[in-house]
């Protein structure tokens, strides 16, 4: 098998190096440029010890520059960097023919003015918006095999999403009554030295942010509407806790009138049954974050409370995974015709 | 001022541990007594080391027994024993006239069937049930200044009626529409050697449990239909984060038609404004369970979402001092007559 | 490349779980059967929720059967049971002809005395533990692939000889004046429902434990009295802290007359430099648990104090895969003349 | 009974953050200012949520100048800031007839050249550290009392002091066998945004720092030569792990000829029998931090190992209450002539 010849942009934070340690071990890819920066010089074990001894330890980062990526011979580049800057580099590399996977926000906004009023800034690149996959195989698997620029989604969003999506597209569920709570690990705020995610601030503390709009909420509701076939808006609240990685998520939403347990069983094993990162626990399983973390897996269950009439659906995820570099690897497999599971299982 | 003589029955878990922690610098009480079936015989200071050195710490636990613990010449007695088990020492304690404060939830619920419903049997002891106060002194403070018996209300119910009591009781929210999240610390398990709550099973692990029907449930939703003056029932889900203590609880509801958030914002004022152990957020501030351990707190935040048109109530307790033993302390000072804060600042 | 058939015996514990973990992806082995007393019948992903989707996740726990062992076809027999469990089955396969590696102390000490100073009982079977070759590669290499019964090296073992073991046979430091803490997580307490080691009695919690007489020290001794031709006794003080996985081990020592710097780094660069899974850090690096968890390698760092004149040798493992079940893998590796490194990078 | 008038400088550390915890409830002391660089103007309420409601919530920052601070009728003042920093307040405040306590090293060594060596710099005021009282009161109680300076002892160490100082002093030990090894919390690291101290990086860590000259090891050395009557030099290993607050030490030293298991256990109790932060475990029991955080109190025991010949010496303490914070305000109640013991208990 001829291997996939792969670049990584921006490899510094806790994306990137969860996609290091994916592509480390990724039998159908070849690493052949990391770049960043402020690294550009040092090899993946100088700035990673982890991944002393292991294949690629001794490449070095080099510049972040698209004629330097372009000229390593590159097919398929992942873009690991923060918000805003992946434009830089995603138009330029998308114009040299490579293709691109962006696990930023930039490219999943469909619609600039959702993107403005979430990120305070006009979309800087609206043609590549237009352009781009998002890049959830389960919802888009035909779309990404032939995309030139993939979105990869965000990490809350991947664990709110699958549960609710084949509810919303069979009309399961009352679009108006989604109640979404999630918890999430500390890496999820990225490798930032802040006061308020050192260890004594994290440790021993539980804490809601972005009350009541966070980013997330903008490609959530993107893609909950095209699944509803309706504007869907969702509460979201999201809170902090003290693990390293792991996403767990708890929703509440309300059945369309008859629709009845079994409806939900028969819906999640119909869209997801052949799934091969989503494992279905059903109505008496419950998702646990530490079965997950380290794997490309979503665990979903669900429940119907005859108390209320509602309906609560849980997942777990590990952010960096399955939430961020696992689903970004998942499509890379299907951009260079690989089998979908090939490094991940 | 002459000291309250005061008995721990049942003091070998983590609220009965938390009792002695608060017993032992309260400058109004006296602790005649702790006693335990299994600990009898040893100090205080060998079963918990951390006490050594301080008042109280050789006080040896003597046995579980009715009339030993009247003959020590206690007027106010604590029980912090398992479930079911409390009403064979509060019946018999009350009968001898004493004032008994259970931390069960033996006497929380007035209606013997929710009871039954919930706790799957009958109920022992439906003639105390009735004559107990809920013992939550922002609702009850002048009922609990006389009463017999206090049932001290259960971790998860104080973070959760506490924000809505005053809304539900002024008609500002639609009883109907609401959802409940709670995370909480590992103590609220209790110390018991099961493998689900080993440390390696918890760390690193976030999960939900109790889904859809946890046993809280009942003495919740007994109290919100009173603010109510109508059933309501709600949406609960507990989750089980690794941290040894606090309570965060996140709450979604509907506004009733034609509510601000200045309607929401006054509420808490005119209802907690000059409670000494809630402290108010308002629509900004976030609560954090770091800033309430080891404290009998309750912080309250609130926040009106426009895009839903729902509104977020949250807040943080630590479950073993304002969720349990701060709470019964703070009954206790009723009783007693003392400042309601003596001892807990 | 036909596959190893492969059983695990006593599957249940973290040892079991880990060695589960490296098999399911190992290219080499194929895993026939897995037994434990309390699980049979049960499939491994009902046992391990995390294994589910995997491959074996359906293969179902089978009683602990020697007979029926033998008959799975199975070649290589993990015994990873309690101490004192594993002569009973070592025994009968060993007679078999299977190949048995053993996670237990049950064959590691060859003296039969010290076994009994230590472990408090007569030894069950001195004629297995005189045929067993202590399983670490990087020791006993030669040995390995051929025997028939390896005593798989304890979790602080490992940590402490690695280190010691390459000064020691050149005689570069002085045996008497070793002293080794170690720091464990607590998964080291395997997986035993014990009030110690509840979330919330390890969480914030630091404590030292067998002092001054860990049974480790048996083994421990054994090996480096060997490698310094001497009896050598050391002091060596357990940590547990709380962590998942991972041992950090901290030696000081004094250096033979003459002993320099560079004679340190030299016996290392000589003793390990070519080793797989031994990485060298130097005199300027510091081992760090979080860069070698889930891998098999071990992190060596070492000093010269000029001010007090001794050296400080310092490693780093995950105690459940180089510690255990990862070395243990390596072993089979050996044993089925495979790359030592498949399945482990 | 008056209170004593109380200024804190620089509290916008933990070590400052748990002296105001403890002096909000000293009943003692009266807080008449907080000062701090960045946070002048705002409530302790407002840095600080965990003081809200409690007594000097509404205390505001004001800037640390010495004519502001002299100003407000403090006669004690704390100074809790970075190394280096303390010299510029200590000088005038002394000066102006106030009484100073100052947490950092600034006064801690009364040889400059030792300061040079290990600081790294000219000590800028000689004078004072030659004045200076090192404040830690089981060894100097008596000059305490009547110090215009004290220098707070740092967190290593009192761990480390404490345990070895009546040993050395009575000549049971000897001293140039001393092997420390400490584990801290990562509070013991500040409130500083770093990279190395964020949640992710600390939180399933184990690691060891500053090997093998940590600049404790000035003040420890001072201190136990004082003790021994000659230079003793000691190799101490600190350890960065993953617990808020705590410190355990772990010392192997050798005893010294003739001295039994009953000469230690004596010393004990002849030099720590009375003192009321001090708990002597005795040969059987063994410290753990969880037991003396939040607390004052330094919690030792020791072993008499018979395989090796050595002793083990262990302690547990709060790295910010009796290793910084308390010790200081036990130090205040000496200087105020209060009981000791007042407001720690």
């Amino acid at each position: 098998m001829s291997l996939e010849k792969i670049a990584v942009v921006g490899a510094s934070g806790y994306s990137g190096e969860e996609l290091l340690r994916l592509l480390i071990r990724h039998p159908g890819a070849e690493l052949v440029a990391v770049t960043s920066r402020q690294l550009a010089g040092q090899t993946i074990a100088q700035v990673f010890p982890r991944f002393a001894g292991l294949r690629y330890a001794d490449l070095a980062f080099i510049e972040s520059d698209v004629e330097k990526i372009v000229a390593t011979g590159a097919r398929i580049v992942f873009l690991a960097l923060p918000h805003g800057v992946a434009t830089e580099f995603g138009r330029p590399l998308v114009a040299a023919g490579l293709r691109v996977i962006d696990l930023s926000a930039d490219f999943r906004i469909k619609d600039v003015a959702v993107y403005q009023d979430f990120y305070g800034e006009a979309h800087a690149a609206p043609e590549l918006a237009a352009l781009s996959v998002y890049g959830m195989p389960e919802l888009y698997r035909e779309k990404i095999r032939s995309a030139s620029l993939i979105a990869s989604p965000g990490c809350y969003p991947t664990s709110i999403i699958l549960p609710l999506h084949p509810l919303l597209q069979r009309g399961l569920i009352q679009p108006g009554s989604i109640v979404v709570n999630s918890l999430s690990g500390v890496s999820g705020a990225g490798r930032n030295a802040k006061v308020d995610y050192l260890y004594v601030e994290c440790n021993e503390s539980l804490r809601a942010y972005s009350v009541p709009k966070h980013r997330h909420l903008a490609e959530i509701e993107q893609e909950l509407s095209l699944a509803a076939g309706e504007t869907v808006r969702i509460s979201f609240t999201p809170h902090l806790v003290p693990v390293n990685r792991g996403i767990h998520t708890t929703i509440c939403c309300a059945p369309a009138e008859g629709v009845e347990a079994w409806h939900i069983t028969n819906a999640y094993t119909e869209a997801f049954g052949r799934e091969p990162f989503i494992r279905l626990l059903g109505e008496t399983g419950l998702p646990d974050t530490k079965h997950v973390v380290f794997t490309n897996f979503v665990d979903i269950a669900w429940r119907h409370d005859p108390r209320t009439g509602r309906l609560v659906l849980l997942s777990a995820e590990d952010n960096l995974t399955k939430g961020a570099a696992g689903q970004a690897v998942q499509a890379m497999n299907l951009l260079a015709g690989l089998p979908e599971t090939t490094g991940l299982l």
